[in-house]
């Protein structure tokens, strides 16, 4: 069972300038590789934020998605961040300045070239159809910010990350959460592999309570829904 | 200037099971009210993650918003994870105790009872339409997960962060990022009092990037603007 967490790194969305797209949209890929998400981070454009999530998130999850920050301008700190938090310096990766070369032609000026400024010891996974590879240094995966972009080069890996899917249950009932609130209790102490959650939609008319179950231990998981059918009004 | 965070707490966020809608909202309002958003961090449902996060925050920031993890079943740890965050125990308000019996009636059982359970010394703020205040411990204001009850507890004491709006201007250029970059790097240099964004967007027809510019010095602003609609074919 693979886990993962999600470094979102802009400025432009804690500002509210643009809506982040791209933590729900790996949230969801994530869910149905069978990946364990455990946390998601969104951060600002700084040296220090970046390196010092990428540190602690690299540690506690078997990988880390980012996703900002790697293009030629001066709020673009993303490698530096990563190298930093793993004590290595910036290097100009030749492969990547020759395809930038290749590429841009005349238009390849040294800010162009930053982008070809990877940490050193970094893997290039030239996986996808565009040309500039997926930059991973250890267990973390730099990604794109822009939406479009970040889909492709996901999908063009994503085989690499697949783990065992979840599967779920779910009862809807017009039950309070206080009424089911002992039942859900007992369950989770009898099903431990179950994680058990509870949803009141207030603006159902009726309102209701959602109660999620999910667990990729299938036996538990029928036998928890077998025992919160007998206890949940549904 | 005010500065804040935003943790979400649920399992079911970081699932997909539902999709988060409570820090793009917070996002948009704490913009309008002058409030710089510094982090936002969405974690798992489990006490040690609560408290790490929340003891983080709060010496961080001048506030922070969590959301979700104060119902009365099993997977509501917001509470006793702030509370663990600065070593007080879980008292049951009697305050709180009280309205929910008057509320509830004979539906106020033990499980009801858990949502009087607050972190010793925190602020009741009773604000707003619905019987159930607003949980303030020090600098951690502690709101509701639907969507619905955040965002009236929200707007019912809005009036308390209020800062200093941020004036903003953009440029939108058909020249690209490289192109471009040591003109945004100088314009940094000579206004370190603006925040300067570049933003590709692969996805218009022709391709432009979005050059964004904020700050509360609006003088510095003006200036910024005039030099890179110079430098910034627009």
């Amino acid at each position: 069972m693979a886990t993962a967490g999600i470094v979102i790194i802009g400025n432009e969305i804690l500002s509210g300038k643009f809506a982040d797209e791209n933590a729900p949209w790996l949230v969801q890929r994530l869910r149905g590789l069978g990946v364990d998400l455990g946390r998601i981070s969104t951060i600002p454009d700084t040296l220090d934020d970046i390196a010092g999530e990428v540190r602690d998130f690299s540690a506690r999850f078997d990988w880390v998605f980012t996703s900002g920050g790697i293009g030629p301008t001066h709020d673009d700190l993303t490698y530096l961040g990563v190298a930093t938090a793993f004590g290595r310096p910036l290097l100009r990766h030749p492969d990547i300045a020759e395809m930038l070369t290749r590429k841009l032609g005349e238009r390849c000026n040294e800010a162009a070239l930053r982008m070809a400024e990877v940490p050193e010891g970094a893997e290039l996974w030239w996986d996808g159809g565009f040309a500039y590879p997926l930059v991973v240094f250890r267990n973390v995966v730099i990604m794109p910010g822009v939406p479009g972009l970040l889909r492709h080069k996901f999908e063009s890996v994503a085989h690499r990350f697949e783990g065992i899917p979840v599967s779920t249950d779910r009862i809807t009932t017009l039950a309070s959460e206080p009424e089911i609130a002992d039942a859900l209790t007992e369950a989770a102490g009898c099903w431990p592999t179950v994680a058990i959650g509870s949803y009141p939609r207030f603006e159902e008319k009726p309102p209701v309570v959602i109660v999620t179950m999910e667990s990729r231990d299938t036996k538990s998981l029928a036998a928890c829904g077998e025992f919160l059918r007998v206890r949940v009004p549904s």
